[in-house]
């Protein structure tokens, strides 16, 4: 039979391994009782499996059976365990109920805590508490948080106030005080009974006074919160899976306000902005965890600040619980082999651990600390580089603000994320969804986050908040998505109403509208006016040590897409061992050619095609002369013309009779020829080899331009490794024609200058017929390259620029998992990809198989390409690096070495 | 070592028995040893393989060292047996040389006849037959034929003129005489002598007096003419591979044209037009064998009339001959098993056989010839059904002229070929050709037709001549394309110049211009004024019986793709057995409901759509109704709305201004909508299931309005079998969603309604991703219905619509056999689809699988949907029989019936 309950935190609890802890009880569960097992102090309490959420889930809100037996057996433990009873007067058990999914949520998921309180236990803990005004005050957030979460009271949006926040503001203006703890037992018992009566009213049903009721209530709370739009939202954007549901823990209580021998906090083992090795947090005296994490009071640093005037590290103020929770992360990385992100609660002096989980982190922390881990041997080399989420190394390898250029600093926060970025201000998270759709860079500015503004601070290139602390939500957040944030800027003012931001300066205050440009230097904190200049980011030690460990483990070859000599020359730096992927067309479109480009298409016929040609000849062998140099040494695929011809032609009445001029003819002419060349679908048009095949004329001047280029640097002194591709290969009979074409074209001109010149012929595959027929393809390719743009294209019937109509559905419904062209769809364009490289070796053993497609570039993409056994991947140059590492971590998990 | 030559005819030559001998010696070498060695009379020669003329091919015109040995052998066997000497000036032995490829290509290849002729053997050749005019006229034609076909002085086009025809005639001219026969022998030395310095004069080269000189000029010339522009046209219409070559027949000459105990003719054992078990042929008494088929003269009818004052027939003239002919006719129908085409020559009383090779024949006798050949035993049902060309059925489908509607015959001419063509009166071939591209149905006139016209027969609806017989060169290729030919209108007078045909009727002259209206009825040799009504064709009994044999030696089933109720009984009145593909987008065209259909598309929201929706509904309900009480008992496949949205969009600005008004919008809004949602790649787009899964109150309505349909069949006694199909699926989970939902449509309708139904819901696979991932797929499919159509467009990147600019270079040059749109590429779709089908039935072994792309109606794929175990094709009605049969011979070949 299915158990659905697991106690956690009885000392003389054995606590049996399970196989998968964290997909049953949650993150969340599966690390308390970690922590338990380990003989850490946390509060008992036990954790209801997500099996019991799945099952709810498909029976229409409905709970196993069997669940309400094993709650009450637990809670009866609880009851045992504790000396205090649930719902008992004397001696109340009050419980946290909180949500916990397989991978963390932050913010996601509804918490009700003090739950077990009504108007005779609240006299109990009163009395046991020996401090009414703390028993009434957390009675009155109870009854309100228990409105908000399980009865569906919290207001739809930040926008729109909150009922109860209403309430207890009349009530404080009334006695004229600004601080809630200014409130008397008398007032916040008023509240109590004025929270009652809205319920209600609201509801039509009464605050439910009997704890089991609660609980039930705040439990099936939890489930159901596993479906909420914030919630679908975060998966989606974090391509989660919608599977699997939640878990539900319950722990009893312990208080961090019942005076100024408690506190609460948060914390992280290592620095999760650098990764370096120092205990780093949070904490408030004399206050509940929730005030930590909401932001709405700035905590302190742990660790003081130790120049004059720092506010009193924990260890100033309670030098035990600070031991103690210095000695429990120790045991928790060890346990884990892993920076931890933690939360504790010290209850008179008494360090009680609440979580622990995998601490979010920079991309700079992820490479300082996976480094250091692997050096201090808490981990492996091989664990390291996996423990690096290839992803984000992006955030790594893109400029930063330039040190030296003068700055108009408005404001100082919190250097909360680091990084830098640029944008327009808005205020409201719709708002910067809208202006970056219409792409534009924008900054969201808020008070302080909340999980509903999630999609917003996606869209902005970087968050400035101004309240909240380093581990506030903004904070969390912008640093998992590897966003700029600055947080708590307390000198600045925000009015959503008037949409504005002031700046409190020392020349006076500034004030800035929506859509007034801003800059966030996230890693010191600083707001400043306007745009500012950018420079290449500097790599540390650590990137180095750990891209050494890259390259020494990878087996995949790393080269880029680049169309220019100074791209390439990016590109080399970050790496890359060639170019997979040199497009022709960008060089056509240059201003001094496009002319001698378009007379060439508008020619009727052959010859008028090579008058034509002849003018390109010469500046596209300057072209290749240009990428050969740049990648010396180094092999470079150059891609034959491969757009349909019509993207070329002029579509102003200036150019087409520039062309018409050209060509002798009346612009009205050129304009009908214009309009002939139209197409209905020009994806699946005549384009690639097609253009090879009735245009041959093109195909020679390009080959003619590359051999005589390579030709020019090899007498130089440049060595010189040229790949030359046939792109939109379907049938073995184009290649076959063309590689022949190529040949001869190219033997001609080696005739003719007296030269030597090794180089291959290879071809484009991003077809499913050509997948499907590689192995005839094969006989005539010196190499496959994938392009895989074309090819997920093609086998899903899906245009690239007509999708996003329907993209964002699809993925919302998890019919594509991902977007197909960001990570390559495995089990469909892969299923053809495997499929190409098994017939092409098939016939042809040593055939070089790489990929081109913007896949190159995509961690997840990268580890499939190494798991087919292709040669190389090939990306644009700032994803050189990141190929690096996914084809490391490939090799890794290959060798069994996943951690 | 190759052996490259073989000769026949000696009555010692045991000729061993050849593995593929009209592969090697070409079909007309391989027929004369095949008759040689039957024993029947063939004048002796010698065949120079195919291969020979590879090795010509591929060695830039040289010929194999060993062949001028084997060759010279060859011809000194021929010497001893006829007691004759090559170029012995006393009794010379003269050849004729020929083409012959593996299949016939009639008037493709050149030939040379009377070859060893000069000044010296000419005198000889007097002397020997006694009659110095015929060897004077014989001469006079060699050199005019070696100076055309081997010298390359042919001229270009009919058009232009043949400079020895310009002499002869200017010599007759002269003399005052009409026919050549008027000549004196001293004209035609004369004649040999200007035509000797014409020769000289254009070639710069004399004409070569040795004949063997001469016998490899026209050994190699005929190997040349197999590359020769026409040859290759005629195979890329015929989709005859081009490889292979053609042999060289060297034989004897035998002379029909020595005087009246002479005769040359051509013959079918069968009626060609009909199938009818009755000698039919005509032959010319003292003639040469090309008089016959070029058509210069009108033979006579091989037997008889019977009528009064009919001509002689060959009985009546030559009845010892005649005796042979039928005999050797009956011989080699035993032997080879099929109606033969023959050509002989009656020299001096006696019979030599030149020719046997399968008769070209109209659809009807390619019925009728095979019924019969089966019901007499000489082949089995399985062959009489291969022997029947399934895409030739479609001739036998269309409409006839109607008989009772009066018509005005402008002339009568021989029936050469049988059917009904309407058109526009050209003249030329290339006229016809272009005015055919424009969409104009043509009948192309000449005086008599020749091989460089072939293009503009195939353009041309019918073929009308003023000369030539019924075996003439138009009658041949009309029959062999299917196309109505009247042949040999002596009524008629054609002249290129005026660009004129008159017809001399009773009531005076009637002239008709380029482009006036003609009708032929090639069944009854009718040449008719304007255009008459058709009727619907009348099957025979042969017919009857084929397609009962059809029926029951297929295994696939055959049904058709129809949106109409007309089509559908058109389509079950030509055995469909159900419909497999009815597009529902036709239906949305409707004029009363395309302002509803424009309303749903532009709706802001669900709510608007619907509201339109329910518009459309009872008209869709309708229309199910019709087609299924016409499809009665018979499974209807029903595709949800595929085409892409912005297809329905108003482009005029009235329709635009229409739509406005019923959403309550201004024009300018509703253009705005139309203008965004265009799309780059529609073919790629917002289509199919896509639809499904953005707006799913769209498919809700037909799910709703296929079901409450069926419901009401049913109560009225009709018995459904509704398909619903949903398409362009490329994932699992699309399907899996829709399903879904239809079925809960469906359910409700009938909870409603109270009523039951048994109905399925399957999915078009025309994806490649559909196909690798079918496996996953057919989980919730009940069954496949390959959209082999898109299925080609995504597989090759091929946009049916854009295609159209270098298709045609892409057959010509071979890269696709043929072309995919019409049949099947097997080699990358045709992978595709038997994956899909292996994939699919590997987890669902009863799936049902069949084909509804335009490939169901196409001989060659049936075969293939056959051979991957589809269940059922489906096709356009009159293409219904076509599968039916092809399915049959599929089923025939695969149990190994192959004749």
């Amino acid at each position: 039979m299915t158990r659905y309950v697991y106690p956690f935190g009885a000392p003389d609890d054995a606590h049996d391994e399970l196989p998968d802890a964290p997909a049953l009880l949650g993150g969340k569960g599966a690390g308390l009782r970690a922590m338990a097992r380990m003989g850490i102090p946390v509060p008992p309490g036990f954790t209801i499996t997500t099996e019991a959420c799945a099952f709810h889930d498909e029976h229409h809100g409905a709970l196993p059976d069997a669940l309400d037996g094993e709650v009450r057996a637990a809670m009866r433990g609880l009851e045992a365990l504790l000396a205090m009873g649930f719902g008992d007067t004397s001696n109340p058990l009050l419980v946290s109920v909180r949500s916990g999914a397989r991978v963390s949520m932050p913010g996601m998921m509804d918490t009700v805590l003090n739950l077990g309180l009504n108007d005779a236990t609240v006299e109990g803990l009163a009395r046991a508490s020996g401090d009414a005004r703390f028993a009434w005050d957390s009675y009155r957030r109870f009854v309100q948080m228990y409105g908000d979460v399980v009865l569906g009271m919290k207001p739809a949006s930040k926008h729109d106030h909150d009922p109860f926040e209403e309430i207890l503001d009349a009530r404080k203006r009334e006695r004229g005080v600004r601080d809630d703890t200014a409130l008397s037992v008398d007032d916040l018992r008023a509240l109590v009974g004025d929270f009652k009566k809205l319920i209600l009213e609201r509801c039509g049903e009464a605050f439910p006074d009997d704890p089991w009721t609660q609980l039930w209530g705040a439990v099936k709370a939890v489930f159901r919160s596993w479906a909420n739009p914030r919630a679908v939202t975060y998966r989606r954007l974090n391509h989660l899976s919608s599977q699997g549901g939640t878990a539900v823990t319950v722990q009893a209580m312990v208080f961090g306000n019942l005076g100024d021998d408690c506190a609460t906090g948060v914390a992280f083992t290592r620095d999760p902005s650098t990764g370096e090795r120092r205990f780093y947090g949070e904490f408030l005296v004399n206050a509940q965890g929730e005030d930590v994490v909401a932001g709405t009071r700035t905590p302190q640093p742990i660790v003081g600040g130790g120049y004059p005037g720092a506010p009193p590290s924990l260890g100033d103020l309670m030098p035990d619980a600070w031991r103690d929770l210095q000695r429990v992360a120790g045991e928790l990385e060890a346990h884990f082999r892993d920076m931890q992100d933690i939360e504790f609660t010290i209850q008179r002096g008494r360090l009680w651990m609440l979580q622990t989980r995998a601490g979010k982190r920079t991309a700079k922390a992820m490479v300082r600390a996976a480094v250091e881990m692997a050096n201090e041997g808490l981990i492996t080399r091989d664990e390291a580089m996996l423990r690096v989420d290839a992803a984000r190394l992006d955030d790594l390898l893109h400029p930063t603000l330039d040190p030296k250029a003068p700055r108009t600093v408005l404001a100082r926060g919190l250097p909360a994320s680091p990084g830098a970025a640029t944008g327009r201000v808005v205020f409201h998270a719709d708002d910067a969804e809208a202006l970056a759709a219409k792409g534009e860079a924008v900054i969201l500015v808020r008070l302080e986050t909340s999980p509903e503004d999630i999609h917003g601070m996606h869209a902005a290139q970087g968050i400035l908040t101004a309240r909240g602390g380093m581990t506030s939500h903004a904070a969390v957040v912008a640093r998992g998505m590897g966003k700029c944030c600055v947080a708590g800027c307390a000198d600045l003012d925000v009015s959503y109403a008037r949409g504005e931001l002031t700046a409190r300066t020392a020349q006076g205050p500034v004030v800035l509208k929506r859509g007034d440009v801003i800059t966030l230097d996230g890693s010191k904190g600083e707001v400043i006016l306007g745009a500012l200049p950018r420079t290449a980011p500097a790599l540390d030690a650590y990137w180095t040590t750990l891209m050494a460990w890259v390259d020494e483990a990878r087996r995949l070859r790393v080269r880029t897409n680049a169309d220019t000599p100074h791209d390439a020359r990016v590109a080399r730096s970050y790496g890359a061992e060639g170019i997979g992927l040199c497009r022709t067309e960008h060089m056509f479109f240059d201003e001094q050619r496009i002319l001698a480009v378009r007379e060439m298409i508008l020619a009727h016929d052959a010859d008028a095609r090579r008058v034509a040609l002849a003018k390109i000849l010469p500046m596209q062998r300057e072209d290749f002369v240009g990428i050969f140099t740049a990648m010396e040494g180094l092999p470079v695929t150059i891609r034959l013309l491969d757009p349909p011809l019509h993207e070329f032609l002029p579509a102003e009445p200036a150019q087409i009779a520039d062309v018409a001029r050209a060509l002798g003819v009346t612009p009205e002419a050129v304009a009908a020829r214009v309009t002939a060349l139209h197409e209905a679908n020009p994806m699946l048009g005549h384009r690639g080899c097609r253009l090879g095949i009735t245009h041959p004329e093109i195909y020679d001047t390009q080959v003619r331009a590359i051999v005589e280029a390579a030709v020019r640097c090899q007498r130089d002194g440049v060595r010189v490794v040229p790949e030359i591709m046939i792109p939109l290969v379907g049938t073995a009979a184009e290649l076959s024609l063309l590689r022949a074409r190529c040949l001869a074209v190219a033997d001609a001109v080696l005739r003719d200058e007296g030269a030597s010149l090794d180089y291959t012929v290879g071809t484009m595959i991003e077809l499913p017929r050509a997948c499907v027929t590689a192995d005839a393809i094969a006989a005539n390719a010196d190499f496959f390259s994938f392009g895989t743009n074309d090819l997920t294209q093609t086998a899903l019937g899906l245009s690239r620029d007509d999708a996003g109509r329907f993209l964002g559905d699809y993925v919302a419904q998890g019919i594509y998992a991902k977007d197909p062209f960001v990570t390559l769809d495995r089990d469909g364009v892969g299923a053809l990809v495997r499929m190409a490289v098994e017939k092409g070796r098939a016939v042809k053993p040593a055939l070089k198989v790489g990929i081109c497609g913007e896949h190159g570039g995509d961690p997840e993409s990268v580890g499939f390409c190494h798991d087919v056994g292709m040669d190389y991947v090939s990306c644009s140059p700032f994803r050189v690096p990141i190929a690096r590492l996914a084809a490391a971590q490939a090799a890794v998990r290959a060798k069994g070495g996943d951690a």
